[in-house]
């Protein structure tokens, strides 16, 4: 799916396209943030500025000023479809070659605007074989570095299957290629603690500070296969209920639809 | 160090600069080469380009027509420097928003040609902090996602240290950010396996095929401590005698300087 409209962006100056050198490209040397449009709205703009901030403190990146990102957001805003997808990417900017990291970077900007993906209901996963990389010191954060998920994503065509799982280096659960991962068990709703690596998304956080019993732990395919319910979840399409995993099969569960539909609430809200 | 020259490529077709939604700035989602030019040919070509096929057959990205790679290749190195340095990228290109590789990608390929760096002489290096990745499916391969070096590379702005020691996850030496090590111990040349990660570099691969008696081995910061020698290589710069690591230091060593020697031959035969 192309993007509806882009906009890059060398520090504050609009530029045509990206640098052949920019780091971005060279290293994955940056971050990026995927966002729920609603009604020419960023309903969750203040938790994506403050993971981008984290993001920027752990790669020592310079944050965009924040009116001025705020500006381009608006103007880009104003083409955006009443429901859609904003990405947003920011890079080191141009490097010479080597991986010191310029002393005075200026880096770049990528916004564009998509569409937001049709509703699938429950999904059908697959296990995936690729696991996530081991790596402390980017754990949590969105960074460009994403061949994990790629080599994931490439294991099936099959285009009924919508999602694979994800094991860690030590077999434990980690999250779907581009979701986080719930599972109901013993009465609570439980979620990887990717400590060791993967991406730990906004609406996972919000499923934490807002469903009572909600916590982290390590989960092995065992437990997932045990479970009562599965869904993932992202800060694009909320709470996805997930019907099918491999040969197992769950019906549909009220505490997923409940926090389902609380979510699309935040998500939505203009 | 900014570069002489850079052409980017769609598939074939030649463009003023990268797309916006390209796959290697999105996800790292690409291979990269960095090669010896001397006297406008590239004496390793081959050798790199096997590396390349082998990234490709992992990451299951096309690999440009040869034939053609080699023409603009060619028509590239009429503007090079007598002693310099290619770099190659090639990425799956353009891509809609989500991880999920295009049935039929067109590949970009970036080259671009820069100086050769000046002979540091015996070089000081550090331990870093920032360990390698434990990622077994992309061990040895040359791909886009270098945030381990960047990090790394981070850690020091003293000018008069040259390069860093890293470890992987279960505390061996795996390498230094942009090099190999090897080191003297027992009378032999011992290096990493990096079966868990990091780059299997090309001159690696010629040390380890050339020199009698150098193997792989799981290296403890204790062993290099204690090392009778020490030496970084890649296919850009050779061999680069160690002289100091923190607080060790290290007296040239004759058989560090004959491998040089040697190498050095093989990186500037035209």
């Amino acid at each position: 799916m192309s993007a509806l409209a882009t906009r890059v962006f060398r520090g504050q100056e609009r530029v045509e396209a990206p640098d052949p050198a920019d780091r971005g490209l060279a290293y994955g040397d940056g971050l990026f943030e995927t966002l729920r449009v609603c009604g020419n709205t960023l309903p969750w703009w203040p938790r994506h500025a403050a993971r981008l901030a984290r993001g920027a403190a752990v790669l020592d990146l310079p944050m965009p000023d924040r009116d001025w990102l705020q500006d381009q957001l608006a103007e880009l805003l104003v083409q955006a479809p009443g429901q859609g997808v904003l990405k947003l990417m920011l890079t080191r900017g141009v490097g010479g070659r080597g991986y010191a990291p310029p002393a005075r970077p200026e880096p770049s900007l990528i916004l564009s605007l998509h569409a937001l993906p049709a509703d699938p209901g429950p999904l059908r996963l697959r296990w995936c074989r690729t696991r996530v990389s081991l790596q402390p010191a980017l754990a949590g954060i969105k960074h460009l570095n994403r061949l994990d998920q790629v080599l994931a994503r490439g294991e099936w065509r099959d285009g009924d299957i919508h999602e694979g799982l994800m094991l860690d280096a030590a077999g434990h659960l980690a999250c779907a290629t581009s979701a986080n991962v719930f599972a109901f068990i013993d009465g609570r709703w439980l979620t990887p603690s990717l400590a060791a690596g993967g991406i730990a998304g906004l609406a996972r956080d919000w499923v934490l500070a807002n469903e009572p019993g909600a916590g982290t732990t390590a989960l092995t395919p065992a437990m997932i296969g045990s479970a009562q319910a599965l869904f993932l979840c992202n800060a694009v399409r909320g709470i996805l209920p997930v019907g099918q995993l491999d040969e197992l099969h769950w019906p549909p569960h009220p505490g997923t639809e409940r926090l389902r539909r609380a979510l699309d609430r935040e998500l939505t809200v203009a």
